[in-house]
């Protein structure tokens, strides 16, 4: 049994929580946020607690608050020698308070307030300084259905920047077609199968493999048809022109 | 029962024989290519040619060709108003010759040459001139499980365009982070769950609801730190600085 407490009340937070508590393997034992009030529905199933000089003893104590906080929390808490860690994929272990061990608990998924999360769907980046300590999160992870990776500070920096590309960047590109669909009263949904197919395809090939297209192909032709209907949106237009000699780059194309 | 003929042989051409053949509700009278070696393979489930003289009365003529070899091979036909469609997004119907009964049958997915399709997961994007020819088109959709939309050129020509975005551009924004994470020997793989969840976000919620990360926040601290690592790489900097833009201009934030 691996004793838990939580500090903080975001999206993570509570996910993180709703999935402990369901684990037979974990006991939570605290939840600590500064303002009672998000994490009061939970007080019959968790001790709730906005006092950070009343955190009981646990194995872990998992921060998860907004990255530019954690320093300063990780500071006040009143014991030392403990295993701390953070959930962010952009901030370093070592921003962590020193007099506690320190370590790196990063889910590595998109959290929405209000959807269910499937753990096994969220690999669990690791990272800790002692051995000891890895294994303890390691089981953490393990006891909510996650996979895990043991990822070093560096790595874990740019895992958290292709994160922003692989999901708000791609994102974006599907708001663009949002966008460009509805200027002409085309239907989005349309689309939804081959938005899921694509990211398909890429579970089995490489994207360099799973690549086709007018860019790849150096298709000139449907090129200038699209820079064309793109030619009221600039910002639009920019988005495919840079993109297209993207694609064209790592395929050996030349430049449009 | 709707006889067809298919003409051409790439990837959409291969396909579309495999599912028409597959229907209980469909007849392939012929196959049509102006080379024999690559439907060879199927001879002896369809007859086969390389001699447009040759081809028989059917419902539906299927041009599954490339965009620029539509207008030509269609007034070569050596018959008259008969129902002849292509298969292209980014073709007009009228590229088809005048002598025909004209319409578009366009499977909005993206296709590899060895992988299954389930044409359950393949929209079909339909234009007829016709209402007649517009029927059997959607009858002919559905006889291999495809859902159908009616689809103008215009329509149909900004789908395509979408599906740039939403396909080759999607998934080059996955290569970059393929390219990003294995410059610290990171792996890939452990964004493969929040690709595909980004994908299934959308099936529900709008793209716009969808947004999360540091650009729609206006998370200046965690942008700066991204832009740091991308200093060495102008080319990833660039995609990245402009979706930001693109994402604080829809979500109504400042620019970078």
């Amino acid at each position: 049994m691996i004793s838990v407490i939580i500090i903080g009340a975001g999206n993570v937070a509570t996910h993180l929580f709703k999935a402990f508590h369901k684990s037979e393997q974990i006991s939570v034992k605290q939840w600590y946020n500064r303002h009672l009030n998000p994490i009061n529905p939970y007080k019959n199933d968790v001790e709730i607690t906005d006092d950070l000089s009343q955190l009981k003893e646990a194995d872990v104590y998992v921060i998860a608050v907004s990255d530019d906080a954690i320093k300063e929390l990780s500071s006040k808490l009143p014991f030392e020698n403990r295993l701390v860690v953070h959930t962010s994929g952009g901030v370093s272990v070592y921003d962590i308070n020193q007099k506690n061990r320190r370590g790196v608990f990063y889910p590595l998924q998109t959290f929405s307030k209000d959807a269910f999360i499937d753990f096994a769907n969220v690999p669990i980046c690791i990272e800790a300084i002692k051995s000891d300590d890895y294994h303890v999160l390691k089981s953490l992870a393990k006891s909510i259905g996650s996979s895990t990776k043991r990822v070093n500070s560096d790595q874990r920096r740019v895992l958290h920047l292709a994160a922003v590309f692989v999901n708000n960047f791609t994102n974006q590109l599907y708001r663009v077609a949002h966008e460009i669909t509805e200027s002409e009263g085309a239907d989005f949904d349309i689309l939804k199968p081959l938005i899921l197919e694509t990211a398909n395809k890429v579970q089995e090939l490489s994207p360099y493999m799973a690549q086709t297209g007018p860019a790849k192909r150096n298709d000139k032709k449907t090129i200038k048809k699209h820079l064309k209907i793109l030619d009221n949106n600039p910002h639009h237009k920019a988005i495919y022109e840079l993109l297209t000699e993207s694609i064209q780059k790592t395929h050996g194309r030349k430049k449009l």
